[in-house]
């Protein structure tokens, strides 16, 4: 029976792992670790019975064995903060790790999965983005699969399963659009909180969600899909797809295009990324294609959305740069879901702590590391004082 | 370099070989069959250089000299008839040998091509149709390779190529619906010639131009994918497609649809089926998908188009029934073409002799062979006598 950690086990891949795991019924859950909902973390306890889990900080600690109490159960060991992460990352019996948490905090417990050979479920996308080279580089040398969970990434793994690498012309991301695929700029400017986190196809945490209004989530998945397939940024294309049937495509040299389609459910490609090489029945609905009105495809607007543009500039910049670029992005966003700056001046701080970065090559982890905390830094300082919605206008 | 026979060189199929030939530069042409276009064959013969052509009847034979005379060319080795079918598919020095005659006619050649264990790039769909088990039983004793050159078929090797075939859920076929998909059944029972032979998406010969008007085509696509990827009738499903984008799909067991899509032109296929297992560049231009307006899937209408559904009866009958579908709708189709009777009275045509037909085992060519002659003559008895009209009607 293989054996599995799930790094965030609490948010939305992580409870959606564990619904495949009940699915699939061979697959033993070793070790958890959550952030700060710890009655959620109690339950999958109960359930699954892992041995070890970890969460935030101490706090957390006391409040889960507090819910543990209620519940009538012994605690299994229990750990927190990043040494907490990795033990749940290493766990010796595990043979493969679900990396879910959101944003960097993944990079480490990642790494330390790849460097050990398990092999790794990823849907933690900025591991790959902030340090792609390093974790490919770890996986040649301990032999670890990483296996792509957002559901693009998955399709392109599928649609290139039989296909040779130096025949493939170019990968083609599609894109739902998000919430204001057909907004106008202005419409964009003044969005809502609550317009922007109505994403139309996928139910996703609030950060993604977010990132999917923006674009910038199909800007961090072309990046994602630099190091997962070695493609660089020119062959690596975004089409607007609003129905999201069509999950990514891949064009092969003599023209072909392989399509991966399915239904809207992140299940899918967990389960394909605990089982592969197999395909195993799953427990969702298939898709009825002819229950389907029309599938459009369009060229994204890049005026409209000019986090996508950031993105593949800080993709061609390389290095850090797209360390620095996630670092801002995570700032801005968590900015606009406080309430302190519009939907479109994301892309306006992003492209100011990337105006203000010179790349470096990515040697070591603590090299973007560094970068990230710096970048985290210089966006904050771009809000704070009161001077930012002057210079952010 | 790579050398191969046409059988049907002067036909759609064997034109656009000739030219994916000429695009890839490293193929020889060393044997060409033709029917009883001597001028296209001559034209050819000047350009190809075969060491040996074979022609209809001696008629033929005189005619194309003629025409070598008037190239001044030295004519080839030329030969005539089944012998000479047989003779260019046996051809010792062809590696492959494209499969492009219509109808019956290439059933000997091709089995003899298969039995010799040359790759056979296959587009005369009812040599499977008629004698699917026959090919493919003599396939595996050979190790000949039978590569699809139906685009439908060909999608589908494409989208099998990196999957385990116990882990497919079935395939599905697209159908453009041709010309009459929106027609009602009485505009349908009116058709003129010309109507029929508009085909919305695909430029191809008489015959199956026809057939994909009464879907008949979509029919013996059905039968022609159970002997090409081992699917029984329950697994192979059609689905309405106007666009003709998606060629065809797989859906696996977890729910996931590949599906392979490209331009609608038939020397991707043809390139295809010669260069496997390598991809190369061809001469098309590439599928642009943000300039689609939009693709649709609908599941067919087999009350308009009841050729379908006895695709579909013969396919689950067996044995030689799919044989005696084939001639009838030959026959049938024949006499359309001719003007003798009405489009929807093919599929009047073909359930009469199915009904007149007790199938049995294809345990050798005869027992087809001998089958396919009675189904034509029992078609042709239909139409003959004056009283067709009457019992057709």
């Amino acid at each position: 029976m293989n054996a599995i950690s799930i790094l965030g086990s609490t948010g939305s891949i992580g409870c959606n792992t564990l619904k495949v795991v009940e699915h699939l019924k061979d697959l033993r859950v070793v070790a958890l670790s959550a952030g700060r909902n710890m009655k959620t973390l109690a339950g999958q306890i109960e359930k699954f019975r892992p041995d070890l889990v970890s969460c935030e900080d101490e706090a957390c600690v006391e409040n889960l064995l507090r819910e543990l109490h209620a519940l009538d159960m012994t605690p299994p060991r229990i750990e927190y903060g990043e040494k907490g992460l990795i033990d749940v990352a290493e766990h010796p019996e595990a043979e493969t790790v679900v990396s879910a948490t959101v944003g960097a905090i993944g990079l480490v417990p990642t790494l330390r999965a790849i460097e050990t050979g398990k092999r790794v479920a990823l849907a933690n996308k900025e591991t790959l983005v902030i340090a792609g080279e390093l974790m490919t580089d770890a996986a040649v040398r301990s032999g670890a699969e990483i296996l792509p969970v957002d559901s693009e990434h998955n399709a392109l793994h599928q649609c290139l399963r039989g296909e040779r690498r130096d025949e493939v012309n170019r990968l083609i991301l599609t894109a739902s659009g998000g919430p204001f695929r057909t907004s106008t700029k202005e419409e964009i400017e003044n969005a809502t909180i609550e317009q922007a986190l109505k994403h139309p196809n996928w139910k996703m945490g609030d950060k993604i969600t977010i990132d999917s209004a923006t674009l910038m989530n199909k800007g961090l998945e072309v990046i994602e899909a630099r190091w997962l397939f070695g493609f660089d940024a020119d062959r690596i294309d975004v089409v607007v797809h609003p129905q999201s049937v069509v999950h990514s495509m891949v064009e092969m040299v003599d023209g072909s295009i392989i399509a991966q389609m399915g239904v809207t459910d992140m299940r899918h490609a967990i389960q394909y990324a605990l089982t592969y090489p197999d395909r195993k029945v799953n427990c969702l609905e298939p898709l009825d294609l002819t229950r389907l009105s029309e599938l459009t495809f369009s060229a994204p607007d890049t005026d409209k959305f000019p986090c996508l543009t950031l993105a593949y500039d800080a993709l061609r910049a390389g290095g850090t740069m797209p360390a620095a670029l996630n670092a801002a992005n995570e700032i801005a966003v968590q900015a606009f879901l406080d309430g302190k700056v519009r939907l479109s001046q994301i892309a306006v701080i992003i492209r100011q702590v990337m105006d203000a970065h010179t790349p470096r090559p990515v040697a070591h982890l603590e090299a973007v590391i560094e970068v990230d905390a710096w970048a985290r830094n210089a966006a904050q300082e771009l809000l704070g004082a009161g001077a930012a919605s002057a210079s952010l206008a």
